[in-house]
């Protein structure tokens, strides 16, 4: 019997301009890693948190990767017993899934010490649970694409993995600038009109076309967010010459990554991703940020084991 | 020279329950038919209106066959004159497509008779043109599918043909109702909250994916309306009870086709068609209202030329 695993979950790209909580890919990129080992003992305990860039929770109920672990022995066995050491890779408050990347890697990791390992859409319900203790809510645009990987659209109930043309690349820059969530979220409460809707709904079709036609103009049609970006943009210092600079350097289309501030942007090919990867660092240069940044197959890879030991 | 043409329009259902004001599927049922004749005096003359169920108007700016006609004119060359005579075939106020029908059918006539024909994409605006004098604004859904056929996604520039599974079959019933427009819009001008609009962006982006993979399932979680639908419904008498007979008859989803009354469903094959819209008229008929029913593959006719004349 196994006891012990370690799985890996990657940073992805929540929202994707048009699929606000709905839609997400995962990039080749930064990563978290959990370590789980089946103890005797039943119930949640963290045992390390190594890597965080800030003091992350330690009690179980109140750490992603502890809710989502909870919420997994709750519902098949009250009676099981993890332990968790959690490597933080994706660098908090960055808008690249780090919290859902926690929760996802300690469910794939634990689902290799059980008996009857689940589905990954089995595993959906409780990695949303997990990430939600971070997020307040339920959605699944981060945890979906780690589960299955690429682009991803997560409903209430399930995952649709989309198809992605094979050229299609991402670029995400993360500025060391932390925004807080809290003042993401705020912008967004007041109501929109039918119309913004009318407009986006006709951006997010033709995204959809898009990937599944393989049609670059259809998707630079469509990754245009009229409905959350206008909103967030002023939290991100600098976001109109980022987004300028992405666009004239050839990228497809630019906007915020998940809650932000890391911004993304789709490409045709490596190469391309490589010009407008460096044009995107140099506009936060000018703004006096420093950043890093990413080039990922949009058709990323899925949270995986990466060992284990019986 | 061709110097007569006549041209026919299906009607269609408009908005697709979850594609308000972008997606729309003719149907193989009603039309309207338009016979265009090349004068030689400029200008747009309406000569004639058979078979309307109310008074339309006849100066050519204010009807959508005449503002079509005349804003190609005015794009092609100001010298060109049309007469116009119609053939109402789909009922006022229905809700199926009638003021686009009209506009779309003396585009295709009238295309027929110039030097150098357009393409269905080229008349796509003057058909918007022409339909809002009738509806006020310029949207697609109903004068997109007329032109290309089938189920098609409208933007602002350009038309989108998506599959649909050769088993989808759409039953449409027009109770004897009639709902003013103004009263269809009212309902739809106080704002929505974000989580009313990712609620719906899921669903639309399930039908479509339901679409492209030919899913049953996707499409019946797909087509539920959160945000027209249940502000609309009060309008219609019965609307409930009508929606709930076509669900518990079988159809994969139902809701208002256009500005409503009238309601239509989507079906896995003409023989669940044939039940669903028996049920359908029958919860009409327990409201006290008559209605007539078609059933027509969702992929639908598009508007044809019948005839021409030199």
């Amino acid at each position: 019997m196994k006891i012990q695993a370690m799985a890996r979950a990657p940073a992805s790209v929540g929202n994707v301009a048009v699929g606000f909580d709905i839609l997400g890919h995962t990039i080749d990129g930064p990563f978290d890693e959990v370590i789980v080992r089946r103890v005797d003992t039943p119930g949640v305990r963290i045992i390390a948190i190594h890597g965080a860039d800030r003091p992350l929770p330690r009690k179980a109920a109140d750490n992603t990767s502890g809710a989502a672990l909870l919420s997994l022995c709750a519902a098949l066995n009250p009676k099981l017993g993890f332990e968790i050491e959690i490597n933080k890779g994706i660098p908090y408050g960055s808008g690249l899934g780090g919290s859902a990347a926690s929760a996802v890697a300690a469910l794939v990791a634990a689902n290799e010490l059980l008996d009857t390992p689940l589905t990954r859409q089995q595993l959906y319900t409780y990695a949303l649970t997990g990430e939600a203790v971070a997020s307040g809510s339920r959605h699944g645009d981060n945890v979906a694409p780690m589960l299955l990987g690429g682009l991803v659209l997560a409903t209430a109930e399930t995952l649709l993995r989309l198809p992605v043309p094979d050229w299609l690349y991402a670029v995400v820059v993360h500025p060391h600038y932390v925004l807080e969530t809290r003042r993401s979220r705020e912008v967004l409460v007041d109501p929109y009109p039918l119309s913004r809707y009318v407009e986006q709904s006709t951006h997010l079709s033709m995204m959809l076309l898009g990937c599944f036609r393989g049609d670059p103009e259809l998707l630079r049609n469509g990754l245009v967010d009229v409905l959350v970006e206008p909103r967030r943009a002023a939290l991100i210092p600098g976001f109109a010459e980022i987004k300028k600079a992405a666009l004239n350097s050839g990228s497809l289309g630019a906007s915020i990554s998940g809650a932000g501030p890391s911004v993304f942007a789709w490409c045709r090919g490596a190469a391309s991703a490589a010009i407008v990867k460096t044009a995107m660092g140099q506009a936060f240069a000018e703004r006096g940020l420093a950043s890093e940044g990413w080039i990922s197959p949009v058709a990323g890879p899925r949270a995986e084991v990466v060992s284990c030991a019986s």
